[in-house]
């Protein structure tokens, strides 16, 4: 044991990753593992872009502008207004993926001590860059028997204080796949206004929206403009998370004169991650619709399952590719664990992730998982299969 | 103006970007521009590397492994042996440029409050990293007559405070250029043993070493292992600054283990920079031959100039492809802007890098700059005969 001691021991260890070394003793065992815990989707990365990355004709591979290679960016312009989102070439920051664009906006428009608002459960990593920030999440409950509905604003204002700095939404959600309405959005807008805090609004998911319903920006609500920072990452959007491109995006002028101070200090984004991304864009229309309806299988597949299995109950989410469900168990963090070390039905098993880890409320979420329903309808088929059994000889359940 | 106010403001801004506008007005009136302000080389990517990026074939571009592709990292164990450092393949953190490396040795081994000596002039984008981490950047002065050598050990202790929990080098160094000896570190350790305190070793350029000397790792310090961390980039050694690949290193277990929070929280390294920066361990040694010769002529022609010019002197670097010049001019950062803003010499001008950045002593740096001679020796011969004249010209001469 080192007697040097090891400061940085706060950060909470990821939810989603954390129970990796128990999956790979499963798979040494021989056991197919599901891996229903991770948001990183079999879909195939459109053949356009790996066609342009096979015909990089670069004789040196440089650092790009610090917000991002110029065409990109003109390029995501086209992007946005495709998605009627106006904004300038000088409103966007190209980051190494939506996680970069996370810390940027903490890092710019919060100071230590601070307080950002997140309904939770929440992703995860949110709690991760906070701590990395200095930045204090005030966590604010939404129920899944209301199908995990922005809470009411008055639920809010009881917990803003001086110190409050921002407000923070997934739209449409991770973890949760709700997709929140123009109509919730109007009311987060007044209480943005009447207390001017930021928007940080996460829209990485804006394209999975299912069922007919329209996605609808923060970026399009009027008379906010300077409070609203729309964090993206390319990686759902084109199934390409290994590219590690995202950007922050904002018509404050302040606040991307800031964060290119701190785009600067580490250089550039990926170059070859932005020559892929930029040629996505150009990505065939045919490509989103037949994503969006494999999606809508899986979708379909999981939630059904999950409601017919006994003491199970899980919301129909709108949108993005997962959902939490309320399980019958003790501890989900036990759950999860217990799956992949005790657990096989026919040589195999599942991995889910925790809901614990969603939930910056300590004792929250032990009754509930994370599931993304990333892989094909016959894996997902098995996987639901070897849940609803896990479910009948898991040691630690309890009564729906 | 927004009425919502701005964090982070404190960030410094980058002294090697901060002039990139006005070098892009000189271009707008048809003005050629040396760049020797950033490390950004013309050298050739090795030509196996990018062609194994044209052979890629890969179905989804998925996220990697938190620490970096297994394959990638068993390949880095063989390229440290090659340099005779002693490694395991858990060891090792991948990371997205020497530049997040910094910001998680940062962030795993100091809290908010912490100090961090470092001898100056160093990169100037430490202190942006700092700044990043809430960690505060204790300077200690080398000397551009000493050949900026490392200060002695006593200048160290006079500084260290139950604060300081580390101290951080760059060998060879950026921005000076300077060669540390095995003595030197040496005696570092001496010092890390005595008080307790991490070594933070930079070795990006470990590979630009001259005039037959030979670069000797903080790694190799017997003794110290856990509490050294060697932070490392892909970027310089193959000509591949826009891959973003680097690594964080430490025999240390905990360090290790606690960086690995940060780095499972922002997912995974870049999947194609990984690809590439593997591919590069292989490139064969005629290369790096080469490169090494082009250095040695471009160092001899740019120091030799510089001595020539009067009221000029630049210490001969044995590292790096970097020099710190003392010019006769009265601010550096007001010459460099000048030089973009107001001088031409037969439409040509050059743009440096004012060392002020590079210091962070207020006040440090004025009559000196930073010079990468990362152009062809054409480029190069060009650039300093549009220095000398520069200087003769230059409104703000002082007598050297």
């Amino acid at each position: 044991m080192p007697s040097i001691s090891v400061k940085g021991v706060n950060m909470p260890e990821s939810p989603i990753r954390k129970l990796v070394p128990f999956a790979e003793e499963a798979k040494k065992k021989g056991r197919k593992v599901y891996h229903l815990n991770i948001g990183q989707p079999d879909i195939i990365t459109p053949e356009n872009v790996m066609e342009k990355i096979r015909n990089i004709d670069l004789k040196v591979v440089e650092y790009s502008h610090s917000a991002g290679i110029i065409s990109y960016r003109k390029k995501l312009v086209e992007y946005y207004k495709r998605c009627n989102i106006d904004i300038d070439v000088n409103d966007i920051i190209v980051t190494t993926g939506g996680s970069e664009a996370i810390i940027f906006a903490m890092l710019v428009c919060l100071n230590p001590g601070d307080e950002v608002i997140i309904p939770e459960p929440f992703y995860a990593n949110y709690n991760g860059f906070a701590n990395t920030c200095g930045v204090s999440v005030k966590p604010i409950f939404s129920t899944i028997e209301n199908g995990f509905a922005l809470p009411p604003i008055s639920e809010f204002e009881k917990i803003i204080t001086p110190k409050t700095k921002a407000i923070m939404i997934c739209n449409p959600n991770n973890p949760t796949g709700y997709l929140y309405s123009e109509e919730e959005l109007e009311s987060l807008k007044e209480i943005v206004k009447k207390y001017d805090l930021f928007l940080f609004s996460d829209e990485v998911y804006r394209e999975f929206c299912y069922d007919g319903k329209k996605h609808f920006s923060a970026m399009n609500l009027k008379g906010i403009e300077d409070n609203v920072v729309l964090l993206d990452s390319v990686s759902k959007r084109y199934s390409a998370c290994g590219v590690r491109i995202g950007a922050l995006i904002s018509r404050n002028k302040e606040v991307i004169k800031t964060a290119m101070k701190f785009a600067q200090a580490r250089l550039s984004p990926p170059t070859f991650g932005q020559i892929a991304s930029e040629e996505a864009i150009d990505t065939p229309e045919s490509y989103f619709k037949e994503v969006l309806e494999e999606y809508v299988k899986r979708r379909d597949l999981v939630i059904s399952s999950l409601n017919k299995m006994d003491g199970v109950f899980c919301p129909n989410p709108s949108g993005a590719f997962y959902a939490v469900a309320k399980l019958p168990i003790d501890d989900s963090d036990r759950f999860c664990k217990w799956l992949l070390e005790e657990f096989e039905y026919n040589n195999q098993t599942v991995m889910l992730a925790p809901a614990t880890g969603f939930y910056s409320t300590k004792g929250s979420g032990k009754n509930e998982v994370r599931i993304s329903y990333v892989l094909n309808l016959d894996a997902l088929r098995n996987s639901m299969i070897c849940l609803e059994h896990a479910l009948k000889v898991y040691p630690g359940r309890v009564k729906g």
